[in-house]
């Protein structure tokens, strides 16, 4: 390999490379040691070259590079997703796209910008005229949309519109072909989400077109509740209320609160907690609505006011939660994967039992699984997906645990795979293998990623075999 | 009564007084000839006189000198109602509120108005600074948000924000007590909630206040269908597709759609519709998903755009669909009543069920009952509200439909009472006796509508009768 690379580096001249140690480790991950089974699995995976390009002619360059050279690539945005996502199992190139961060433009009601730009700033373009983001993953400040379009699949915002796959929110998407000659190929509509999700083994994402929503005047709320039983059927009857404008629904059980220090003042010991953020002009019915169900404004903060806070709650929803909670378990001494640690889970809760099986999972795990739900829309109906942290026992009880839920009827999006199909998509679709043969014939893109490819691979390599 | 309303005459010098008999008729009257049943019974419902005020303090001397005097007050906006809701059973003084037309403020997200501000003006001020009203009722050029909140309780834009009482709609309402001396009373958040849809008996509105849509840039689609159980589906579809920002989902079972005229060269023989309005940049994914239901745009308006046409499929939903087909019945020679006319229902259909239900409607009815659906949000959950064309055969077959529709597990606002119970509100709430009693002791507010208090009076009577 260390020749090849050395002639692709010299192929590349006026490109900037990496081939540091430490740059070469560095832009090989992601949040990977979220999980301590992947961890174990992926400590020593690393590109051998990390190509950081300034623009799409450069991208085209190093595409036709890889492919005639048969190098594998690996695109990342920040490597904030999880799973390995954006980890080069098999080496190569790793293709860090953060300096192709131009927002394109931004017109009413959609947006599109270079896949290496990231969220934040997205949202302050497309504010300058009265729109935002219609989901945003809690790593909006430093992550990509194009890594949120090849590795997100819902986020804050997800209670009005779904999931990112949803037919409306992507309105299309520019990719470049993995070939010697690199084709650039836009997917619009219904064709744009079949590179979605999939951890960019289907054409190097290039631009990214989303549909946005009204920027509405956001005020946060933190409401604290005695019991987490509580704290759910508050978020899941807020999530119902249709006339209250409002954006992420988080719930948390205690003690992951504790886990949040810069909430330290406004979190209650023993009460679990549910964030949100409402529409001031709908903040004296949210008010009413908390006083009815008997909960506590413990925080309130209105970003555009004067004096206001700098720290968002939105910083606490989702995978950031798991975050805090590992930071304190790691500060107590226990890093991932050791005894005493945690880990965790993602879960569906189907619509209309997720609140009983809310209140099951407690009756089950007791304190080994601390639940932690984020409420979305799922074909039109309020319902929880959920990021529980589960204390570490080992693999094997980590299987048990999720067999149990799956026999309980919670759908999980296992989180300790890296395999795309094992993930959050479950099946193998049959247009992703089309897609992949006419975007990377070859399957040097993010290899090891596609079940549905490896399989065939394997199939036909069998088949040869028997043929020959 | 006529030496009474010749005083009460005299003491309102310098208010717009009517007392010809045409205008104490049409002034006096309501949608309610769309229901045989009140019809009948309606029919020679009139008032005394006829007060137009033009300022609140005009209304506050009106109010004040027919709670002196005795004299009963029915408040009334365009009339644009059904069910008599405007109507003075009991003679006395019907207020025109229409010239109370004030559009007071529009914040971002809130607008308050006095009663008599027609909606479509209110859209019209709220658009300046890209507001727009959450619902609207398919009477919005002409109606006045005071009778909508007094009488309305969904609207177009009801896929999205609920119900007009759902918490967050309804900010608050100013209105006047019926005593001698008049009180002003601001009611707030849920207390705002108490005066809706109640027919002006608990207070004499005058302003209310409402929260805001942002204004999107909607076109306007009818999609046509071979079969309705198509056009139901796809606009349940329609309706679950939380990425697709749209305003009023309507499907129009045939033949019902052949009464639309201005529409009779895009309603294609035999086919049921779809309507909707959908935002711009959400079109492609729109059109897909209607070519993927097999559907056939048949018509495409965007107002904006050069050469736009002035109609607007709005005015094809809800009872404007009524309206239309009422007066092709008529054209046909049949009147409400008369046989081989029509009348309606209103129907609730549980979410969950309704695609069930609209089939098992069709099943038992066959074409006595051409269904006519509108999607809405019913906390939180898609289904869809029902106003049905039902072949007139004497009251007590139309009791009968209601009586199989009910046990097939339909909920139904009846539109053939004037009682408040018995319409949609279906509950007698204490609350609102109290408030009538706090807001109109001597019971002068339209009176005849609220069942709870006709019979709280009935009770008091009898006690005081047995006590003697």
């Amino acid at each position: 390999m260390s020749n090849t690379i050395d002639r692709l580096a010299g192929e590349l001249a006026g490109v900037t490379l990496l081939r540091e140690a430490g740059d070469l480790t560095r832009l090989s991950r992601d949040f990977y040691w979220f999980s301590p089974v992947l961890k174990a699995l992926l400590d020593d995976k690393r590109a051998d070259l990390v190509a950081v390009p300034a623009s799409q002619a450069e991208v085209a360059r190093i595409v036709g590079a890889c492919a005639t050279a048969g190098v594998p690539l690996t695109p990342r945005g920040l490597g904030s997703g999880n799973y390995g996502q954006a980890m080069p199992l098999e080496g190569g190139v790793v293709l860090d796209l953060t300096r192709l961060n131009n927002v394109l433009w931004v017109k009413p009601g959609a947006v599109r910008a270079e896949a290496g730009a990231r969220l934040s700033e997205i949202d302050v373009q497309a504010r300058k005229s009265g729109w935002e983001q219609r989901m945003l993953p809690s790593t909006f400040r430093g992550s990509t949309v194009g890594g949120f379009y090849c590795g997100g699949g819902v986020g804050i915002g997800s209670n009005n519109y779904g999931m990112l796959k949803d037919p409306g929110n992507i309105l299309g998407v520019k990719a470049l072909s993995m070939e010697p000659q690199p084709r650039m190929v836009e997917f619009r509509g219904r064709d744009a989400v079949d590179l979605h999700h999939a951890y960019g083994v289907n054409g190097v994402v290039l631009e990214v077109e989303l549909a946005l929503a009204p920027a509405l005047p956001w005020v946060e709320f933190l409401v604290s509740f005695g019991s987490f039983n509580d704290a759910v059927s508050f978020a899941q009857m807020l999530g119902e209320s249709d006339g209250i404008a409002k954006k992420g629904v988080s719930a948390h059980q205690w003690p992951l609160p504790r886990s949040y220090r810069p909430l330290k003042d406004v979190v209650r010991p023993g009460e679990s907690v549910v964030m949100t953020l409402v529409a001031d002009y709908n903040e004296a019915a949210f008010a009413e609505m908390v006083k009815a169900a008997g909960g506590a404004i413990t925080y309130r903060n209105d970003p555009r006011a004067e004096g206001a806070k700098r720290l968002t709650l939105q910083e606490f929803m989702w995978n950031h939660a798991t975050l805090h909670a590992i930071r304190e378990a790691e500060a107590a001494g226990a890093a991932p994967g050791m005894e005493g640690g945690i880990t965790y889970l993602q879960l569906g809760y189907p619509a209309g039992r997720n609140l009983e099986l809310v209140r099951r999972i407690h009756e089950i795990f007791g304190e080994e699984v601390v639940q932690h739900v984020e409420f979305i829309r799922v074909k039109g109906a309020v319902t929880c997906s959920g990021l529980p942290i589960v204390r570490w026992k080992g693999e094997s009880r980590l299987r048990e645990v999720m067999r149990i839920l799956e026999e309980e009827g919670v759908y999980i999006a296992d989180p300790h795979t890296w395999v795309v199909e094992d993930g959050g998509k479950k099946s193998i679709n049959p247009r992703h293998v089309d897609l992949k043969i006419a975007m990377d014939p070859a399957g040097l893109l993010n290899p090891g990623k596609l079940r549905a490819w490896d399989e065939r691979e394997a199939t036909q390599k069998k088949s040869v075999f028997w043929d020959s």
